[in-house]
């Protein structure tokens, strides 16, 4: 498998509800540095990114590239909060498994969402 | 020239503070998918780009991918505003000219930032 097929197995299995087996391509020593901050290891990761991919609705992948160790995606989301949620992943692969994530997306509208939300 | 190279042509021009020298590798009738919303054309791409890109302190270049047409950059910026503020940028490229941009950013941090300047 190479860097971008790492990546997009792990994209295939978040997207489609199976969290359980994205985490089989996240290393269990995983740098991720995302819009809050630097999350380290694979249960910090997990907890992280799990409740969000819980709330996908749809996605749809605009673009994947990689070389031997690194790839990159980006996608679009649709979440219960946030009708285009967009987001880019830059990551480096080794040995099949995602040792660092450099996640980009916009937090503003879930901040938003959950300011609507608590109004309510 | 590449995708890749316009948009790496492109992205020194405007972390190099040279906005016009930046405004010849975008296409006239350019179409931007920003956090904010859709932008199009080349004079309403100006107005939103060219104030962030003058207050851009730093930055580096941390991937680039690209094929015939398309090309992904992802880059991290040192603003005076936020210190660090990482952007992804998906780029359609014809004619040596940017046509379709998706760029993901966080707007939370700088909206952060203006919140705390206002009640300064």
């Amino acid at each position: 498998m190479t860097a971008q097929d790492t990546a997009l197995a792990y994209f295939r299995a978040w997207t489609g509800k199976d969290f359980d087996k994205a985490m089989t391509y996240i290393a269990d020593d995983i740098v991720c540095d995302a819009p809050p901050g630097r999350i380290e290891g694979a249960e910090a990761f997990r907890a992280f990114m799990g409740p969000f991919a819980g709330t996908v609705e749809d996605s749809a992948l605009l673009a994947a590239f990689g070389d031997d160790t690194t790839a990159v995606l980006v996608y679009d989301t649709k979440t219960a909060l946030v009708p285009s949620a967009p987001g880019a992943e830059y990551v480096t692969v080794q040995d099949g498994r995602i040792t660092h994530m450099r996640i980009i997306f916009d937090r503003a509208p879930f901040e938003a969402a959950r300011a609507r939300a608590s109004r309510d």
